[in-house]
């Protein structure tokens, strides 16, 4: 493998863990809400998963007084490119180490992105058990759909707030093979100010983008995935009447093309419900789309709700007030 | 790079080329009803392009005395991925050389599948020039949607009709890196029916079936995306009302968990239309979904239109009356 | 008022009464899956309403050893028109008498349509009382869209199976002023096979179809409206999980347009639900679309799923064995 | 009939007339990107019609200098309900007199609501001619499916702006038996500020709100109708590329629960594109939803996108820049 080659050794977001200071109300809205099923707890910790996922969870959620991202994960595309992808970590610097206890996944190896977000990857998963009950004569999905809610069928992506996007973006490139899909320059061509990234089909597993309130490695949000437009109006519907939060939408942004709804969930933390699959990339030597400030207003809605100023500002844990 | 690696040399199905002994009748097809926007002509044959596809063509239509498919090309990943697939390809016997005079693309190694079907794979693209009135401030996406009928996005799949599913499959595994993603096995685990494969997070981007006429190296159909399932009913409504005829559809299948429209181009080759996104695979150790006999009802038809019986026999070209 | 002046005396479908000899079951389909709401018991029976309805019930469901409908319930559209529409039954020598005791709504008239169905016409109507828990902001909507299943909004119509349809249809024409809006005639213009009819501006709030069986007096089947495609293509994904029987669809009829999805709840009774408004009819002169055999293979299903041979012959109560 | 009786002598919103200052690009609006089909020609004028609509026209558009509405027509339930409502408008005061010389209908009744909007009456219509290419199997529908942009079905409603809603309201129900439907009351239930109102099943076939400009007359906008949401998508994205001004949506009101898209035909008059059917009234004693000042965030916009300042202020003609 030269250096001129794409990487693929990183295959997918696997999980992200997110703190709240309500375990209860947020253990209602995803369960009750989103459909999330329960596969295990641990202490101030609940293990959830969506209804087409097949792994032990995608959703960890901690109890703590603040609300936030604790870590995310990434499965690696084989053992070897597991240890490929360490061995980068380390020579950037960014390595913490092996974590060996978790539930759901094998030894993980944990790391920073230059802004302090906590990050892991492995191999070896486990996968949920699901009880008779719950199986499903439509053998390609690990379960049958739940009666609960609009349920999502999977974790999408994870947005992540940082104080500088281009050093975390080149750390995606150089430590993961990651592809940078789109991106929005402002300043006449100078300042990164948000970044659109995968390492597989989708527009973006990650996206990064600049906090303005200088704070370093706070989560934007967390997104799973629908795949159909009519239920981003249901679960709107849903959350109108739960007093759930509508931060905006259901709208279409130009960037990568999503259909989005976001709200807030119990806890503090902004969560994306995604209603198609946008647009897919297969290109192999895609060329990032740029968005210069004069495209913008069509990139950031192409149509539907529009965004307000808190959705550039607002992440978790939340600014201190005497910052 | 192990033996035990995932293959990731090839990036997409980046075109194909059907016969069509009724041109005038295919190009108002393509073009009127599914909004296929031409890129140029020559001789005796037409190209075509979806809205949301940036290269030349993912559409060749050529006049012949009879429908089928004349060939159907892969983009590797990279010009050494191209390298290493025509060894292997030539170290397992099934190469025939490079094609250099194609338009679209850059120098094309052609092989053939074990049942005959004439594939290409390549690196260089050449994308299409889009004039100024079609260009778009949704800049991700090459061009305008057309106001013609209900436009499709691109190229999703082509499904080969073959005489032995087995050899096909594992052909796509050694010289592509093919996954398989799911299979129908009949008689009691003996006999492979089809098999549905990717080189990337879609169930399939070529499916292979049982040729139960015995001819070899035949077209089953070629799939184009919508997206959205309220696109595949729009489309019905078209055909219905000009005499296209749908074989099949709007229906969901289980089996990768398509919304298909099946219907016949008036050239005589089956075109699919496709109204979400299935599901798609992350998975870097996906087993492959097997159906057998028993669960085939469910993945046939999850819900909606039943197939008739010719869905089964049925493909281009025809098979001769004597045989 | 003279005679050529349309009637507007019949407001709506307001209720239906099924029977049912699994009653739990019957509750759960009900409840569970399709999100109708319990407003009360009274001995065998329990009263249901959609979440988009304010009268106390929509369904009433009564345990009985056979399925089949036991009545069903219109509201006029003023207490003079039920007077009118009395009046008018008693002279067609169809009345029953007057029922006075029931749950729901005032003194209601009761008589036999020509095949004997059981029918009520009435104007007072008692309304659902909702729970603080379940009062939502949308003042519009009678109570808060419900957490459960893929949840209706309200009764559509109800189609019955008869051993004549012009009598049928001239029974309602003639009773209750109902307006012909679509027909299928037969053996060249002679036989009248089914009939669709409203009092409002749906192509049918109830239609009747010919009982090849000879029985007088079944029903095929009650609608519920969710308005929205994608709620049939959600349902049929949890009818297909929970061992719901579908019969067809989804799909669509030309006939009236419908969206159309078909089951059998585990009562036995078959139950449509309607994925979108059709077309609605405005035109005070509508003259009524009449399908003849030729144009009926584009009547029954325009698109999407066929309906089997059973559809025309199965209704509730089944046809005794020895019959 | 007693007084305490409802009127149901108007069937329909029949056809609005829109002046256009620029004839060209008003037809290429409504007729590449819309759809509607042109009926014939007349001086300055052109008539059109939706594909779903049997009459003659829907839309009448006249060249002028501004634009804005210049009559709109409802069609009567039957020549004695046109001859009661003309007596009754007559009583009111509102009369202007005959028109018997307009394509598409027979004598019509031109009268002026209390803000001086042009109204008609009518009870004979003349059919759209359909040449034979564009029959359809599907013959509840006048004509094929067009399959230029994104075809809608139907004209639904006319929004009127008013210098004082109360009088408007009370005049079309007095006048026209029109039934209230929704309505917003500001100033502590002083200020009737906008209401819904129908003549059917619909939430409303004409709507009146409170014009801040003080100017009289003005039109706010007109509704056609696609009944899928999907389709809203899919005409934001043809707006967005050609330039089409869209002013609102794709959202959902809560008041009426329409999914709604609002934008400005080139002529500068506003249109509405409607995606559902909303909710469907069918109670004969409906009792109008009252939205007062607290209810209205969820009134205005129960999800998606807001409606700007503007859309409370911007009706047509425009108001003189010196006033």
């Amino acid at each position: 493998m030269t250096d001129n080659e794409p990487i693929f050794d990183v295959a997918q977001l696997s999980h992200v863990e997110l703190f709240t200071p309500k375990m209860d109300e947020s253990l209602w809205f995803f369960k009750e809400l989103l459909g999330l099923q329960e596969s295990s707890r641990d202490g101030k910790s609940v293990y959830l998963r969506g209804y087409e996922e097949s792994y032990h969870h995608s959703l960890k959620l901690t109890e703590r007084d603040q609300p936030g991202m604790a870590q995310m994960g990434w499965r690696a595309s084989s053992k070897l490119a597991l240890d490929r992808r360490v061995s980068q970590i380390e020579k950037l610097g960014a390595g913490i180490g092996w974590v060996d206890t978790e539930a759901g996944y094998g030894p993980a190896y944990e790391y920073r992105t230059p802004d302090g977000h906590i990050q892991r990857i492995f191999w070896e998963v486990e996968r949920a058990t699901i009880p008779d009950s719950l199986k499903t004569p439509l053998i390609n999905r690990p379960q049958k759909r739940p009666l609960s809610g609009v349920p999502v069928r999977r974790l999408d992506h994870v947005n992540l707030m940082c104080s500088d996007v281009g050093p975390m973006r080149r750390f995606y490139q150089e430590a993961m093979g990651t592809r940078l899909r789109e991106t929005i320059i402002a300043g006449g061509g100078e300042v990164e100010v948000a970044a659109w990234m995968s390492h597989n089909n989708l527009v973006h597993d990650v996206a990064m983008m600049r906090d303005e309130s200088g704070v370093k490695g706070r989560l934007h949000h967390v997104a799973f995935w629908y795949g159909y437009p009519q239920h981003l109006s249901d679960a709107a519907d849903v959350f109108r009447e739960h007093n759930i939060q509508i931060e905006a939408g259901p709208g279409k942004h130009g960037i990568t093309q999503a259909a989005f709804l976001y709200c807030f969930e119990p806890g503090g933390n902004r969560v994306e419900l995604f209603g198609d699959a946008g647009y897919l990339i297969f290109e192999p030597d895609w060329k990032p789309v740029v968005w210069e400030e004069k495209d913008l207003e069509a990139g950031i809605i192409w149509h539907g709700s529009q965004l307000p100023q808190e959705f550039f500002m607002v992440g978790t844990p939340p600014v201190p007030a005497n910052e």
